[in-house]
């Protein structure tokens, strides 16, 4: 299994609402990415301070269903409209899942 | 189900050697903190450049099984060994998985 995971910093003038908007639109990602196994994603639950804002974990049965998703329209779409010009930091890695 | 995420850049001097304990010592925490449900980590996969270097996801049956996680003994004296004092950067967040 491949596993891609990124998280966000929001910028603070990111509303709630908007935030709803992207979970409504990450939501909609599997049904239009046939190479998504498994897609999770959620806001921070504010147990620790000093977190990152929201987390995307996406699992692939291997790289190139990754890259298939990656580079898909939709999922470019999504990145253009809800989180390009949104974010203030950014953080990823893909790994081999045993 | 509840899921912690972290990932870590380790510092320049860091050596593969030393990740490859570390590696190891994570591998052995899930047979050490009884709440851990999944437990996957690893290093990046190179594929994309300006990633993290390592990642874990931690899965729990909810919020007080991480916590037992985060204060557990063996998981602080595997901080204390392998990752505090190699880490030049950390990103986390703990999130509720529908």
């Amino acid at each position: 299994m491949f596993r891609h995971v990124v998280m966000f910093r929001w910028n603070e003038d990111v509303t709630a609402e908007e935030v709803s908007a992207t979970r409504r639109a990450l939501d909609g990602l599997p049904a239009l990415v046939p190479t998504i196994r498994d897609y999770r994603h959620g806001g921070d639950a504010g147990v620790n301070s000093g977190n990152f804002d929201y987390v995307v974990v996406a699992d692939f049965d291997d790289v190139d269903g990754y890259l298939a998703y990656r580079d898909h329209p939709d999922h470019l779409a999504l990145i253009a409209e809800h989180i390009a010009g949104r974010v203030a930091d950014r953080a990823a890695v893909q790994y081999e899942v045993a």
